[in-house]
């Protein structure tokens, strides 16, 4: 066999214990608030069939779908001239493809066993997802989502609940954040009041820049669309509400009072805020009627997560559905759910050193090995500080201490115990804690008190 | 878009809440016992090059790799002619597969980051695996593996860590086991010994039949494979050997004590052995001198663990290895490690019904919702048990009270509240045992004290 250098798929990561350490304290902390709230774990194949996949993301995304090759001999009734079309070539060859997000799984699965779940059905998920992105810096090709959904429900109260998820959440983690939101109905409702309730796509799209390519670049933008200019200028002052977030709706209110859609959308953001401010929710909320998401799937709340002492995309969405599982024929069925993103939630408490310190820690304590008998005792002693929950390790070598201590420094581990030919005689242990440079002779059997 | 009834590729499986906190049961069992011996999570992507792969896992595991399609024109340069040979075609248009174990990527992660490694290296990997294997009961194409393995340290404590570590988890599990090792350096002894140590493998593969078709087959077996008749008769004794495991050893070294390698196997199982019985390792353990396992990379101590009250294959297995990164260009690096089948693990535990009765449990609180005024209070009240680590929800509508109760019981929710209007001008809270069928007025302060 030749030998070959080492390499992984472009735009996917191994993640190293140091990594692991701190995503895994990411995951169980958002994972135990999800568990607190009621909502119950799921998980879903890796592999879907392409059929469930394929149409749900768009043109655009039926190309990022990952499609695995059939196996057997998946090449027997392909004919030459159907190489060409490379498209229709692939639907022939593969059947599966590798899920795309955790929301269609999700709406598969509550279609699929509608008749085992309990509605309102509580659920999150926790998974990799892969996209056949053009891999970039902070884009991944394999990367974590941690969704969490309640489907069966039209109660505003799970908007309320997610809120506080994301309050309880972010701090928890330490992450100081703005929760922007807006609702689907109330951008309907501004379409339809300047005329053009047909393109409200076209002018979320356009209106979802503003942050980005600011107002003046919006109104091209919408121009471009075929907004007319007069309906443009009646936008702006929507655009530029200012004020707390009832006043804003309030506002609105007046500007599109008429649309009786848009009067629902104020309707639902007045009850969930009044919701929020009557529970104390410790949040910065955001009515943001620049806020759009670009799915097309939403139909009410949306919600978008910002962190504000770190320059990043937003760290957490997701919004109202009423027809999620409709393109798997099940109907009426709404749902609202969110997204936090792990892999930036990841970068911004690395830039900001927000992870505890004990996250940096995988061994927390080393018994050097002093040869055949000192080891013995060791492996015994061990024992105690693993039934009491603490890593440790006995090194498995009576190696030159020198060797040890190294390992254990450049593992980061915090202490070291060596017994040796003086403290076996003793029953003894001596400790040293590695940061202080430290250390105390103690009894084995009082080891675990000394250990912080 | 046209409606299609939902399904999942066949061998795959959705994890239902209440699997999925079985499941996680086990898998955090697992990883704390992991953990608690110094070792490290690790995780590597799901998609490996194909290159990394192939060749790895012998000619069927080759044809049992789920290939992934290259993104855009895949078939750009794919000639009419090599739609013939759907290997060499699989080849050209897939350059990335699903990982099939956890091994070869672990040898290749190593290999890969050897220069930022500290040697031991010790890790624990538990992520889902993919073989395009005939599905069947018990056999899935998508499945978990829980592995853990130190590499870079040729001591034989390692074995009798990895021995304390399946004592530690069957034990936490509930689960009685026995663990039953051999030595591949004893197998090379043995071909040795009557004359076909060429033969090894074959005398393997023979004989780790031994347990399922009876040792007349066996022998039968043996002759098919070409060792002569009398060769067949001195293997004999050896698989009828009796006795605990330190006079099979004995006995053994009468037979084999000629061959070099088969006295070293000896040493180091005395070794490992003694240890473990100095050590007061509880655990029933076999020298099996019929085990051989599968795989050919192991080179000295093999394990494989059976449950004792439950039939079902092998719930853990593995063995020592000295070359297993020289196929990426590291060699020297002599490791050993475990797999336990979280799966089959699963199937024990709910044969025998050791699963926890909180594991069932996802929503330990309901709070019934009776109106507004209450559904406020209620939403107040869910809070201080959430902080107290309880998962608790409010059933998001205030829809019939029987409606409501049968969303509790067909979830399972042991314990509901009631907070209508009597204990909202009390301050009060009904908390209502579901399962004793008792209920109590308490003072909502006190609420999280009442539920156990």
């Amino acid at each position: 066999m030749a030998i070959q250098k080492p390499s992984i798929p472009k735009g996917t990561r191994d993640f190293s214990p140091a990594e692991m350490m701190r995503r895994t304290y990411i995951f169980d902390s958002i994972k135990e608030v999800f568990r607190t709230f009621g909502y119950a774990p799921l998980e879903t194949p890796a592999m879907e069939n392409l059929s469930s996949l394929m149409g749900k993301y768009g043109e655009e995304g039926d190309k990022l779908l990952f499609k695995v090759l059939n196996s057997g001999d998946f090449a027997a009734k392909v004919a030459p001239e159907e190489l060409a079309n490379f498209t229709a070539l692939a639907a022939k060859i593969c059947e599966k493809g590798l899920r795309y997000d955790l929301t269609v799984p999700f709406a598969r699965y509550v279609v699929q066993h509608q008749n085992e779940i309990s509605f309102p059905f509580k659920r999150y998920q926790v998974q990799p997802v892969w996209r056949a992105d053009r891999p970039q810096k902070g884009r991944y090709r394999e990367f974590y989502q941690c969704d969490v959904d309640v489907i069966g429900s039209r109660s505003l109260m799970n908007e309320v609940e997610l809120i506080r998820i994301v309050e309880r959440v972010f701090r928890k983690l330490g992450i100081r954040v703005v929760l922007k939101m807006n609702n689907r109905k109330i951008l309907y409702g501004i379409a339809e009041t300047i005329g053009y309730a047909d393109k409200m796509i076209d002018i979320t799209v356009a209106i979802d820049k503003l942050e980005k390519i600011g107002l003046d670049a919006v109104n091209a933008e919408l121009i471009e669309r075929g907004i007319d200019a007069e309906s443009v200028a009646r936008l702006r002052p929507i655009l530029e509400l200012e004020g707390d977030n009832m006043s804003k709706l309030s506002k609105l209110e007046e500007v599109i009072g008429e649309s009786e859609t848009g009067r629902k959308g104020i309707e639902e953001m007045r009850t969930i805020f009044g919701y929020a401010e009557a529970l104390g929710v410790a949040l910065d909320i955001e009515l943001d009627l620049s806020l759009a998401r670009g799915l097309n799937y939403y139909t009410g709340a949306i919600f978008e997560v910002k962190a504000l002492d770190y320059a990043i995309g937003s760290i957490c969405g997701g919004g109202r559905y009423d027809d999620l599982t409709g393109i798997f024929g099940l109907s009426g069925m709404s749902g609202v759910g969110i997204s936090f993103g792990a892999d930036r939630i990841y970068d911004v408490m690395c830039g900001l050193e927000l992870f505890p310190a004990d996250t940096m820690v995988t061994t927390k304590v080393l018994f050097v090995n002093l040869g055949e008998a000192e080891q013995l005792a060791s492996m015994r002693a061990v024992d105690t500080l693993r039934a009491a929950g603490i890593s440790a390790e006995v090194y498995p070598d009576s190696a030159k201490m020198k060797k040890q201590m190294e390992y254990a420094n450049r593992r980061g581990i915090p202490y070291v115990v060596i017994i040796g030919s003086d403290e076996l005689a003793e029953g003894a242990a001596t400790l040293k804690d590695m940061q202080r440079g430290e250390q105390v002779k103690v009894a084995i059997v009082d080891l675990v008190q000394h250990i912080k």
